[in-house]
């Protein structure tokens, strides 16, 4: 490994090897890139345990099935190397990625089958989509003019990198004074973020979007937790009026857990601070990453 | 640069020199492909020269500034760049792609704002979408019972990797014996293919989708053409059955021109070969290479 980097900035597994993240690259041709043809899962690391490993890489492998993808790699195998990156970076809070794309097309072809599908992966610090001052004060959030993808043309709940849509969004938000945004679909009802599932709390009641989203692991966790503390979760249709209207909102993604989104289209909610609701699943989700059976420590001895 | 790669293999630009293509690649932290947050053009050149240069790059400025993307390049440094990558390769029929990144954020953001976008270009030899015999034969092609995304969620006119409905409907009609697919929209009108418009012929007049496609050259010197010899061209709406009961159909793209389809949804157009129009437009296609004021020589020597 190249002396001038410091691990810690990130570690990557490249064509079978690891890498400092900053030397880490993806061929300009392989379809992954110049196609988007790929699919990837985003695990974390808190206080040196993954959270939910093994859920990842089914989830992960799932992604692979529905768009055709497969590597000559079991679970263990891939559990194996994301810890890799892991031990080698040394981080004890880290995001860590896993990514398969379809590979380079024989010369000649553009035939997606011919393709031999590889992996990558990495480990970096710790990222949260939203800093601290945020996360204490609560986002201002937009509902975005820009639609999201359609589950006819590409299913969200196969992780992928089709973003354009949720990165105009962001754009949108910084033009309106905000700092994030929610798409909505063409029915009005609202879907979800650059990287995050969205909740409303109202009458302290939880409703998430049921379809048109990606099925996200820390929306998934607060599922669980609303169903073992007895506070009702919908999972429905939630228009963008709902929205508008909540008691409270809160946005959940694995860069980051739960956090509280205290302005909505200018509206300020509330009294303009995280609700009770939110801080209460806020404080559950950090107390679970420990759970029995959701974690998995990191040895990081040599 | 490496002494064991052919330059006819390719040539690729990236930060700022030469390398072969098969060396060249993109961070793995690159926006560009961990958020498909990109942009780029293809012109091709053929028998030494470029055809449409110009307009090809005046094109993939503005999808840059439709994405918010910028470089401190002009039109005529990125032409250069562009033929330099032939130059070197050495190819007289060529494909050439230019591709303008988001880059990578600072540390510890997520802000799209803060990246230094980044640029990539190579030249490799001449892609054609459909092989020697399907181009003569003509192609199987079906309507995917996947939908292509909505103009909605991202502008299809802002050349874009958001291919995977595409690559989808590829999968689709190799299962259904077909080699190639078109996708349709909500409403049930056909949309375009991977790298592909698509043209009905009906009773001697031709008709190509008006909305939710890319507008592609190829599609755009037809209409020129079209209107030049008298041939009327309606840019319209195009239902999928329309599409089913068209006298011919045929492709158009910057990788293989004009492509006739002979099979639509297993039905065999005609007597099963490339149409009279068809092969017009495709003669009269390949015959404007070299008019005046498309095209521009490439200057070979060192």
């Amino acid at each position: 490994m190249a002396g001038d980097h410091n691990p810690a900035d990130g570690i990557a597994f490249v064509n079978g090897t690891y890498v400092p993240l900053a030397e880490a690259s993806v061929p300009l041709v392989d379809r992954g890139f110049v196609r988007s043809d790929a699919t990837y899962d985003v695990v974390h690391v808190w206080k040196g345990s993954f959270f939910r490993l093994g859920d990842h890489i089914e989830r992960f492998q799932a992604s692979m099935r529905g768009l055709r993808l497969s590597l000559p790699l079991s679970a263990g195998e891939i559990a194996w190397i994301l810890t890799e990156c892991v031990r080698r970076s040394g981080l004890r809070d880290a995001y860590v990625q896993m990514t398969c794309t379809r590979g380079i097309a024989p010369k000649g072809t553009r035939d997606p089958r011919l393709c031999e599908n590889r992996f990558y992966a990495f480990a970096q610090p710790f990222v949260w989509i939203a800093n601290e001052d945020q996360r204490r004060d609560g986002l201002k959030m937009i509902i975005s003019s820009v639609q999201r993808i359609q589950p006819e043309a590409l299913d969200p709940r196969l992780k992928n990198f089709h973003w354009l849509d949720l990165t105009m969004g962001i754009f949108e938000a910084y033009d309106r004074d905000a700092v994030t945004a929610v798409l909505s679909d063409r029915d009005g009802n609202v879907t979800e973020g650059a990287g995050f599932n969205v909740f409303t709390v109202r009458g302290g009641t939880l409703a998430t979007p049921d379809h048109g989203v990606f099925e996200g692991m820390t929306r998934r966790t607060v599922i669980e937790m609303a169903a073992e503390i007895g506070l009702a979760c919908a999972l429905r249709p939630v228009s963008a009026g709902e929205l508008r209207d909540a008691d409270e909102i809160f946005i959940t993604s694995t860069a980051g857990g739960i956090m509280p989104v205290t302005e909505i289209d200018g509206r300020i909610l509330g009294n303009g601070r995280p609700g009770p609701v939110t801080q209460r699943i806020h404080d559950l989700y950090w107390d679970r990453q420990h759970a029995a059976g959701l974690f998995t420590a990191v040895d990081y001895r040599d």
